[in-house]
């Protein structure tokens, strides 16, 4: 199928959707989660293949691990389903409403976005996880995976479709684009007529290239070159463990420290406590002239370090002389994500949560916790670094648009 | 200057405006709408350069007309900024704020988006206007004007960049793209490193182009090819005015009505009191075959006038069975922008407000209404078809974002 037919289809089903009620959305939701255990073993044949043709053309060992499912995470995949589910459903909501001297009554009511467009990578849990949180909040999904994982999609998708039918729903709520030329994926980005919001969810490249060749608004998520400023009226007992969490507790995520910014003056009394902890935790230090100075096992940043989303065991580290030169360098090297001060100053603190461009600033605690259920919102579909729509973690909500319903009784202008 | 030196500018800018306090900003634009009155002479000068190129390029006498200014209309501009200037000031609000049981204290807070470029076409009080509403918002602005008002808004930001000196305001809140090649058009459009979001404000044609060529975030504006249903349970002692007020009170603008949908069971009832109305009102009708049946002077309709937006005195007319087809046909052709029922049926006013995907959906009222300032926002940027962060009329709040701020005492995952 084309990508035009497949835009059409979406359309139609949009607007079945959108009235959907919410029972009958749970009700699917749980009818695919169970499906999906149900029929594991022909996830696991169509993964084998993928796995197969993976292994044959020398995929890393660390991407084959996201491709590779098992029994547990397929159920793992079912319990996301449901536990989707069970959150409360924020359509037709009324965010707003007032009445207008004329008597007019406007209402801004929650709405679906409508058709969503999803584009990632090797992981063949998106799949389903995507879907239930488009679905749940009443749009249509159309997905391009990875062609890596073609054949684990393939089948999830069919088996959610069928679900959705068995349950008289439209399965039309999901499809996957199969055809994985990149003319094809190039047309998904500029399907306007059909698309109403493009998210890419993945590694830093490809979402530059949404970016840069879509024409469909485009939810930006990902990048995170975070920082923590360990200003001099920090508490150092703080600060240790904080840093330690944020860069160790998982390397490869985009809410992860990549960059330590030290204020000049507590150089001498933190920095080697400080590096006994990173070097426990098997962290490489890459300092500016004043830090080297003080760790004899630092090496010498080059100015690319500042710039650097590592997702690796180092740390770049930069002194300053207060907050003011922290917010400026943070602003200057940031990508717009999560950043941190550790203070005891509450001016300071101040100055930094003003100061700094970011969708979330933490005053003495880690980065780490920019994730959509650790901001409670129950789900997440991504964090956002663009500042359009949404910002920080995007739970259901940051998946509707709003109208305004406005009733009257004859009035003109 | 090149536009990459203008993008650092605004981003220097944006972070000494982002924390400027209100009642600066207001002494500013007060400021600001005092010199622009001041230096009208200076500003009539220019603009008859502009006035006497276009004359000589044979500009249509409407374009001139956009172009042309004049003591009142200066006088006016400045006034637009006295009014923005007394408008309340939304920056700073804490939108939500919640704790999470782990102690962590986070809060949504109201940021300005940071850097906006905006692109338009001949009128020159555009510059001024969307200066004050990025302004009071706390956002630095990169404007690039038609290049056939180029004297004049070039003189009319010179004065406002004068003023906020004097106030001892960052010059570079306000910044004109002089050169006027596509080179740097299409430079600014993919200026992703400084601009946070990109409005065009135009004709369907800069707008498209906008979306199209874009790499910045787009808040895509403007084209409304409204429609106004009239149920066979129609009041129509209120559907006749109400169409000719959104059909005539002002031909030229997005959220005037180029399409009616009537239901087939009231043609013969409804359509000569209406066509009477219209003729009155010099408004040419091109309707279907069953329209045209009713009405001998009615032009047959062809399918390209059901998707025009004309702007004109012309209107198309669609018989349809019932609310369903009506709802159907609007999503098929409509904008997103502003659509109509007229009715008594509560049901059915449900259905249609529920069913019809656009910004604003109305019963019982003229389109006309979709406006900032008839919404109450006490001012207007432009009326959103998109649904990515905001949809129908945007005011001041539509030019902020947000930003979390966590509050910790040392918490780690």
């Amino acid at each position: 199928m084309n990508i035009t037919e497949m835009g059409k289809r979406a359309e139609t089903a949009k607007y079945s959707l959108q009235s959907l009620a919410g029972e009958k959305k749970e009700q699917a939701l749980l009818a695919a989660a169970d499906l999906l255990v149900r029929e594991s073993s022909n996830i696991l044949a169509a993964n084998a293949i993928d796995i197969k043709n993976g292994e044959e053309k020398g995929m890393h060992p660390g991407m084959l691990d996201r491709l590779r499912l098992s029994k547990e995470r397929i159920a793992d995949m079912a319990e996301g389903l449901r536990s989707i589910a069970g959150l409360p459903d924020c359509l037709q909501e009324t965010i707003e409403s007032f009445e207008r001297p004329n008597g007019l009554k406007i209402s801004k009511v929650r709405v679906p976005l409508g058709v969503i467009g999803i584009i990632y990578e090797s992981r063949p849990n998106v799949t389903a996880d995507a879907f239930g949180l488009c679905f749940k909040t009443g749009n249509a999904v159309i997905l391009k995976g990875g062609s890596d994982a073609i054949h684990s999609n393939t089948e999830i998708t069919r088996i959610i479709r069928e679900a959705l039918k068995t349950m008289s729903v439209t399965e039309d709520a999901l499809q996957l684009i199969t055809d994985t030329d990149r003319k094809t994926t190039a047309e998904f980005m500029k399907l306007n007529q059909y698309l109403d919001v493009l998210i890419p969810r993945g590694s830093a490249g490809l979402i530059r290239a949404v970016v840069e060749n879509s024409t469909v608004p485009v939810i930006e998520t990902g990048t995170g070159n975070c920082h923590i400023y360990v200003d001099d009226a920090a508490d150092f007992e703080k600060a240790v463990p904080i840093i330690i969490n944020a860069k160790t507790q998982r390397i490869g995520v985009c809410n992860a420290c990549e960059s330590l910014v030290i204020h000049e003056k507590i150089k001498e009394a933190f920095l080697p406590v400080l590096a006994k902890a990173l070097r426990e935790n098997h962290v490489e230090m890459r300092g500016d002239e004043a830090v080297c100075d003080v760790l004899e096992d630092c090496i010498l940043a080059s100015p690319e370090d500042y710039g650097t989303e590592y997702l690796d065991y180092i740390i770049s580290i930069k002194t300053v002389a207060g907050v003011e030169e922290a917010v400026a360098h943070i602003n200057r090297y940031g990508t717009r994500h999560s950043e941190a001060i550790i203070t005891e100053n509450e001016t300071h603190a101040k100055l930094f949560k003003e100061g700094v461009d970011a969708a979330c600033v933490y005053v003495n605690a880690s980065t780490r916790f920019t994730d959509g259920f650790e901001f409670g919102l129950g789900a997440e579909i991504g964090i956002s670094t663009q500042k359009l729509h949404a910002r920080g973690p995007m739970g259901l909500k940051e998946l509707t648009t709003y109208k305004y319903t406005v009733d009257g009784n004859g009035q003109i202008r």
